[in-house]
């Protein structure tokens, strides 16, 4: 090995923390796995024909798709997008309220490029989505974990949090909200939280990051009005995503916010790539202009909701009687168990063994030691009989660490 | 406006610059325009037929390319890329030893990632690529900017650079050179000087970061071995790009290096944006495995050398006799044009007047003041006929300008 690069490495090269899903993917993929640990859409119900049905426009328009695009995105899909989202959002927003990312994992970094001075502090659901928990990492942020229960993030320890915080000197720079269907824990945040949240941010002048991957994808009760459409102060972000609701390997994502934040994202998508793959816009936008985005989002939720009750049945004949608990998502891909007395990572040691895979908790939480006691798992990609099996060899896991530890 | 946004920007979001190229677009959209701005290949050579005879692998595999793919990029492309590339590179790349990007600008900022702390210092050729500049200044770097001759980045000079840096206690963390036909200065480092450069980087154990967007489009003479294969110690990183080969807009770009650093980089590709978009790397490699590259390169080769010649004639005709110089380069996008006694920023401004656009020096340099009588011109996307017309409004723009200083 080189030393050239070691001895070169960067502070963040040195301290980076690999993403615990991407790394296990050497480990899933051994034949016989049962996986529930990528957040991966089911492949049988990707619309693979309705998809294909817009590639003439490679054809049509491809002296224009081929070339750079503009960073801002694709217009016709700014155009779609804008009208699309806007029962969400209140409002059609205007193409420089609208940003098109790489993914919305992308969102999540520029937005830190405007925001994150090394030292500075982000408040996030504790425990919440672990490769923004990184992105912010890199950028140089610490965290102020906020614990959630079955309505949410709790934002009434909010006040109390931020002026400790900011007695002790240090700079809150924005809350971080998965507010449907929140990865891991499942909640999603009611009505009046939501008010209450857009509240302590006009009274504390700290901006909102609503990151709203799952939004669209809710099996049971309505849809409850976005943060953005909440608050008339201009100072919340609303990232959006087309990777649970028809393709992640498209890498499109979006955000909408006031102008101000949109441009200086912009501008870092200069540095980062330039601009989006036009031909996987033009294609993600013809799909939606020929109307398949709101014919396919029911197909989805029936798949979804489907796995989401086996998982919970199989919880309840193997998991539950172990003393194993959870909280019932209402949409999304996940749930997020509590197993007592029993650390997550010495359960997934077991139950790799039993051939069967889930993410550990702790990653996806603010401070080290928190979380050992859970595990997220995704129901979306195996079938109810392969989630049955799998979450039986996971209590057979339970029960052989539960014996050792008698012994 | 929202205050909220502006009391808590970054550091980075106050003072980052935004690309002049990207931001004059409005301006070169103007009716009537002729740009020599944007380093954009001609679309009428986009071999549309050619990539859109691929898209039936978005039927055929479909339930996998709209799947999230792997970080480290799509692994047939890979393959591809591996074999199609030893030639230049002096051996077949293995899988860990190469990264999919999207576009080699985000090489650059992954690479960026792995190797710079705020307040490094990164030794570039001056002037060089103007977003390499962005990137880098984004991520906190200070500059060490080495002259540039016919012949390459001067490099005899950098022992002396290095060694100052060093006493006065400053980092060098790499060197980033455009080996061939550089943006914006046209010239080819000479194979001497390659050698010369892998001793020094072996010398002082300073990794190479080494650019090679125009490499494969070169008009007259013979490919220089790469600095990648002439090192023996791993410590150089290849960036190569589609853009300009095939087209920009599929953002495919792809990076060769010891598997330390490609890994450091893919790590920080995770929270980038995850992977890239498999439906673009799908394509591009579907277009490659149907041998269409190879076929293409000298269709653009022979469109852009005619042009190149043909912009050398106009500024024979019309610029010389004004005392304008320039280097001829042997492949690649640019003309970079000396106007003695002339600051382009005001001939910009004239010239914009007169319908004719360019990028000036001064953002393609380390240090402020320098490039002032510098533009760059590229002439890869403009007729002959349209470049005559254009540089013909460029010498007269001049010529009012001297008229007005000579009043």
């Amino acid at each position: 090995m080189s030393k050239v690069w070691e001895e070169n490495f960067s502070y963040n090269a040195k301290n980076v923390r690999p993403s615990p899903v991407r790394e296990m993917l050497a480990v899933i993929k051994q034949p016989g796995m049962i996986s529930f640990a990528g957040g991966m859409p089911a492949p049988e119900i990707f619309p693979v024909d309705e998809f294909y049905e817009g590639v003439h426009i490679l054809k049509e328009d491809g002296k224009n798709l081929l070339q750079y695009g503009t960073t801002e995105g694709y217009p016709p899909l700014k155009e779609f997008l804008a009208e699309w989202t806007s029962p969400r959002m209140g409002k059609v927003a205007a193409l420089d309220e609208m940003l098109i990312t790489t993914g919305s994992q992308q969102a999540l970094d520029l937005f830190s490029w405007a925001i994150i001075d090394r030292g500075d502090f982000v408040i996030t659901e504790d425990p919440t989505y672990l490769a923004a928990l990184s992105t912010f990492y890199n950028h140089g942020a610490e965290f102020l974990g906020v614990p959630c229960d079955g309505e949410g993030m709790q934002v009434d320890l909010l006040p109390e949090i931020i002026e400790k915080a900011r007695k002790e000197g240090k700079k809150v720079k924005f809350i971080y909200t998965i507010v449907n269907f929140q990865n891991p824990g499942g909640s999603t945040m009611t009505l009046e939280r939501r008010k209450k949240l857009v509240e302590i941010s006009h009274k504390y002048s700290i901006p909102i990051f609503e990151d709203d991957p799952y939004g669209y994808v809710r099996f049971d009760g309505e849809h409850l009005p976005s943060i953005f459409s909440l608050d008339d102060a201009g100072g919340v972000i609303y990232a959006g995503s087309f990777s649970k609701i028809l393709s992640p390997g498209s890498r499109i994502g979006w955000v909408t916010g006031s102008k101000e934040i949109i441009r200086k994202m912009t501008v870092f998508k200069q540095t980062a790539d330039l601009c989006t793959s036009t031909i996987a816009q033009a294609l993600v936008a013809e799909y939606c202009r020929n109307g398949h985005l709101d014919k396919h989002i029911p197909v989805i939720i029936d798949n979804y909701r489907v796995k989401r009750d086996a998982m919970q049945e199989s919880f309840k004949r193997h998991l539950e009687p172990l003393g194993v608990s959870w909280v019932k998502p209402e949409g999304g891909f996940f749930y997020w168990l509590n197993f007592p007395q029993i650390n997550t990572k010495d359960l997934f040691k077991k139950a790799i063994e039993k051939k069967v895979a889930f993410v550990i908790g702790e990653p996806f939480c603010t401070k080290p030691g928190s979380g050992i006691h859970n595990a997220r798992l995704c129901y979306t990609f195996p079938s109810p009989e392969v989630t049955e099996e799998g979450v039986k060899r996971l209590a057979e896991a339970v029960q052989e660490l539960a014996q050792i530890a008698t012994v």
